[in-house]
């Protein structure tokens, strides 16, 4: 008599499944390879009618995981049945290739023996492994399937009929009774039992009832059915294997002939005339079993599309739009910060910060290219100038060809430079030119009216955003957007460089009754960029030599100082006080700033002052504290702009002496008692167009 | 009588004097306004013929100034004649525009008139004033022009027959001659005395002659002769008022009338029939001279193209090729560091240094454009792999089209992005596998020969540059180049990036005879970036998970390290002492480092290592000394790879043990005395390709 063959599992991996691993890698199992429980499902075979010969041809034997593979209790559907697998991804190739895959294997096979012997239950039948490699820069997943089946020694026969038209021996009411009782069960199952009733009908049951369901039954009325993913006329599907293995193990003495049922029919035939597709077959096997409970050997690593055994490539990357490819790879190199060094980072809070950038410079450039770098999703500019020739060697988002013709508007150029880099950023550019104490409004209803809509378009403009950076080239130039930032509560970063010198800082939080720390007491109020004058801001850009027009700095320094402004800004978001994040006490050191202590973000330290020093290649932190008398942050400012609005602005661009008398500085100045040391710094300077 | 009317003069600027001003001012006159001596000069006054009338129209009475004009003693092309003039250049617009342009007149003026009393030269005579505001940035130049001339009180009048052909009173001959004796003299002269000989002849004398030469003639054989820039029929040039007034000042008692001759021929008619232009005519004035030495006023303002009395601009940018625009607003903004800052600044040396970066990363990204932002005109940029979809966003010299269809060749990309940014400047990229002491060459005569030609090209590179940086993302990779390097005695700067630290640092050179410091004693051999390790560089790359593989850094950190790498570079080409600059004593600051100690350079500190914290936005400097056992840069190792060369480097990559036996390592390790921390880096990864 002819041996049984058994067509293999042909593992079917929807795209979706990759895509969900991604996300499970990155977010959850970061480095972990321990197993994870994954399902996946198959149906009837099917068989495709050969368009030149008109010969049926049996498709694969597929088992088909995707992203739904992941889900607990996921029930396959309507027609498939479930088979339950482990999955177990590797961190790197060479742990992939290294891995002991006869031990995993055989841990595998056993689980389904021991699961057998110990539960007398089906539902492991079918169990299979999937080990991975995720190569998630490159969108490349290398995987390995094995479906353990166990092998009969000696190897099951079938009868000289072979297999034979199930409705040879059952008529259509019998066959679509089978159907109805099969569909008819909670979840689909992948085996069970049929008797033949003497009143001709067929009863059902799982086979875990085989002792019970078949007691007194003559063999010739017991049919052992399962569903068959094998279309092949010769060969059935891989599950058959582990349910013989099941029933010799557990019933040795009545099983060496066993009437086996493939069951290939997921739909009763519409039509009489159409052939019922399952196949009766009776099976037998010779000697005796002498050990039921010892294991046999198992097979079932699937071969790779050479033939050979080994692992198979998912390349997922051609299929995928470039776009997301660019927007997932950002992601990836984000998220694995969380992997190891950082779980408690919060990447929402950063990539999620809208960020104002006041000044489309070397610093304006700068920042825009490290906010990118952290994710930053929404990031607006704002410059009233255009690139020049001496521009693009300096400013990283600009070329030669953007200085033809007269310049591009410097705001607009980065914005949509940050575009080219990034297609997935929100970047806009506006070109504004900012108000400033010192710099009088020409006398006339139209400029008037302009400085109001300039006014309001920054007021809209901080509105929507949620940190602004002010990277200017003037002093004054960044009075009005302190003053508007502070009024708003907006995180407010400022940057400005000297020649080989910089300042970075965040303006302090105004105080409000939230603003009290961990332990209660109000959070101190940190200083603004004004906090240490004691006069008013005034025209500083008349009158200047080219070489305080231009950004004379040494190259380094804008890049130190616009990623130092970033950091803070990162640091700053990841701080549970936020805004109100109080700066490392004096001479702290990395021995004793316990995060704990509520000092530190995950990040470290939220300084509140910066400055750096070229020449020593040092940088060192300082903290000021907010001055009543301040023209930037005071409250006696605030409250006159939230009173009187643009006409309080108006004064202040107008009038060189109205802060000072607004807020007292006049006197002081009167007294002649300059306790405050006023530090100029020589403000990094582009282009001016004011001539 | 008519009273005579003067043609004034009108400035013809040569944009060569701007393209020299410019120079000037950047090189030389920097921040200083005072006055710069300049030539100009004028011809005859020449007319074109209308093309529709027939007329002959005079064009406008040019004083030209061009490049030739700030050379000292520069002579004026033949038959034109030299004017001497002063310019005065401003700092800033304002100041151009507040300038006492009364005042400066005046003073003008004066020296006219104090050199004719003083001197009864008449060299002075045409002296002219410019001033100017150049704005550099934009290649606009502002200037307005004073040809001072003095106002006859009252006016001179013309007789009745007005100005006559030269012709109907002298004949061929005698023209001829007149313009034979004036081409004879070694200077131009603007101004000359005629006499009629009885013979016919005409007797040439200089006008500082009058005296001598008209002692005894009639005032009718008497003709005083200047070259006339004007070509107007009836109105002289403007040269002839002061010459006027120089007669009437030193000779006020034989000069109320004078036989003028305004001299227009340049050449000697080439036909009989074509007439002479210059025209004689009688000039008359009344009245006495009270007081001869009284200086009368004076006029001379030039009219802008409107007619009015301002400042003409001249804007040069559109007729200048961008490509050279770019290159000067670069260069200018380079030079503008030495106006006030540092004028001992050697920007050549830094300019002139080749850099070559091996990693086309993070870190070479911003490498690059740091060094460019120094005006350094070489790059050249070596890396294996190709964009990909992450990089952009940090890597800040590719877009989102680069890492399409697989991704640009990363060091080609970048090299081109170079050239986007800066056409002038020489950049390249090199596809180029370092080989890797722990990464074995596979055995094959072809492998091997690879490998050795991959050696041979990057010790070729490195020949071929002053500075090689150290930008890869292993610490292996990064061997060869040390030790190439440092057999080479070139500048090798090393960045490496953690989490949130960063190293920076220079290798030592090697000791050679030449390197004693000032003081005669020889410099401290610092130490390389493998002086601190007690085992041999080793395979890193394997076996790397996904966050090991991928750079996980700050944002910020890149940027920070990339710009330190290149600060510390720029320092050390400033020291005297360059690679052997000795690092800051420990705790140095900026009060006790007096740069005439010889320890800093111009720009500061010159570090041997920096090691940057984000955490606490603190940078720290550190020493380390050479180690006589390193594997990187210990005399044993130089010397085995000069006398071996490519063998010797084939047993490092292949052989684990080899270095370490070489320098004496192994028994060190042997005796398990660790006395060296070994500091583990995490090193910043690229993409990884070795799967």
């Amino acid at each position: 008599m002819p041996i049984v063959q058994f067509t293999p599992f042909s593992s079917l991996v929807q795209p979706s499944l990759w895509h969900k691993l991604t996300d499970l890698k990155i977010d959850v199992l970061k480095l972990s390879d321990a197993a994870v429980p994954i399902s996946g499902s198959y149906s009837t075979g099917r068989t495709i009618k050969d368009r030149e010969t008109g010969q049926e041809i049996a498709l694969p034997c597929n088992l088909t995981v995707g992203s739904e593979s992941f889900e607990e209790g996921h029930k396959p559907p309507h027609g498939a049945v479930a088979a339950i697998g482990t999955l177990k991804n590797y961190n790197t190739i060479e742990e992939f290739k290294a891995a002991d895959k006869t031990a995993l294997f055989n841990q595998e096979a056993q689980a389904i023996w021991d699961h057998i012997i110990a539960t007398r239950s089906t539902e492991q039948l079918n169990r299979f492994l999937l080990i991975t490699f995720a190569d998630l820069k490159k969108y490349k997943y290398y995987y390995w399937f094995a479906f353990p089946a166990f092998v009969s020694k000696p190897a099951w026969e079938i009868g000289e009929e072979g297999w034979r038209e199930a409705s040879e021996e059952l008529d259509t009411t019998q066959l679509s009774s089978i159907h109805t009782q099969l569909r008819a069960q909670a979840n689909s199952l992948p085996y069970f039992l049929l008797r033949k009733e003497k009143s001709g009908e067929i009863a059902f049951a799982p086979v875990e009832a085989y002792e019970t369901f078949y007691a007194s039954v003559a063999p010739e009325e017991q049919i052992i059915g399962f569903v068959d993913p094998s279309a092949d006329p010769t060969n059935p599907g891989w599950p058959l294997r582990n349910l013989l293995a099941y029933l010799r193990a557990l019933y040795p003495n009545t099983t060496s002939k066993l009437r086996v049922l493939r069951w290939r029919n997921s739909e009763i035939p519409h039509t009489p005339n159409t052939l019922w597709k399952s196949q009766i077959g009776v099976l037998h096997v010779s000697g005796e079993v002498t050990d039921a409970t010892a294991r046999p050997s198992a097979v079932g690593w699937e071969k790779n599309p050479h033939g050979k055994l080994g692992p198979r490539v998912a390349d997922l990357a051609p299929m995928m739009d470039p776009t997301r490819l660019a927007a997932q790879a950002v992601d990836l190199n984000l998220k694995l910060m969380r992997w190891r060094i950082l779980p408690s980072l919060d990447l929402d809070k950063i990539s999620s910060t809208k960020c104002l950038l006041l000044g489309a410079g070397t610093l304006g450039c700068y920042v825009a290219r490290a906010l990118m770098g952290w994710g930053v999703r929404t990031i607006t500019l704002v410059d009233s100038g255009k690139v020049s020739f001496s521009n693009p060697v300096r400013q990283p988002l600009f070329e030669f060809a953007d200085c033809l013709d007269g310049g591009k508007p410097k705001a607009e150029c980065a914005a949509e430079a940050l575009k080219r880099i990034f297609p997935g950023i929100n970047a806009t550019g506006h070109t504004l030119a900012i108000p400033m104490p010192g710099h009088p409004i020409p006398p006339g209803a139209a400029s008037i009216a302009q400085a109001k809509a300039d006014v309001a378009k920054l007021e809209q403009l901080i509105d929507e955003h949620d940190a602004v950076f002010l990277l200017m080239d003037s002093r004054e130039s960044r009075w009005l957007p302190t003053v508007i930032g502070a009024a708003k509560g907006k995180i407010v970063l400022n940057a400005a460089l000297g020649f080989d010198t910089f300042l970075v800082m965040r303006h302090g939080a105004r105080a409000s009754s939230l603003s009290t720390g961990k332990d209660g007491k109000p959070h101190q109020r940190l200083g603004c960029y004004y906090c240490n004058d004691i006069v008013a801001p005034a025209d500083s850009l008349t009158d200047r030599t080219l070489d305080q027009m231009c950004t004379v700095t040494r190259p380094g320094l804008a890049p130190t100082a616009a990623a130092t402004a970033v950091e803070l800004l990162s640091s700053l978001v990841q701080h549970p006080d936020g805004v109100f994040a109080p700066p490392p006490p004096p001479n702290t050191n990395s021995s004793n700033s316990d995060p704990e202590e509520g000092v530190n973000s995950v990040l470290g330290q939220v300084p509140h002052q910066l400055r750096g020093f070229l020449n020593q290649f040092k940088t060192m932190p300082l903290v000021g504290a907010g001055y009543d008398k301040c023209t930037g942050c005071s409250e006696t400012v605030l409250k006159a702009y939230e009173t009187e609005g643009f006409s309080m602005l108006l004064q202040a661009f107008n009038d060189a002496k109205y802060l000072e008398t607004l807020t007292g500085l006049d006197k002081l100045y009167d007294e002649g008692d300059a306790l405050l040391e006023n530090v100029d710094w020589h403000e990094e300077g582009e282009d001016e167009d004011d001539f």
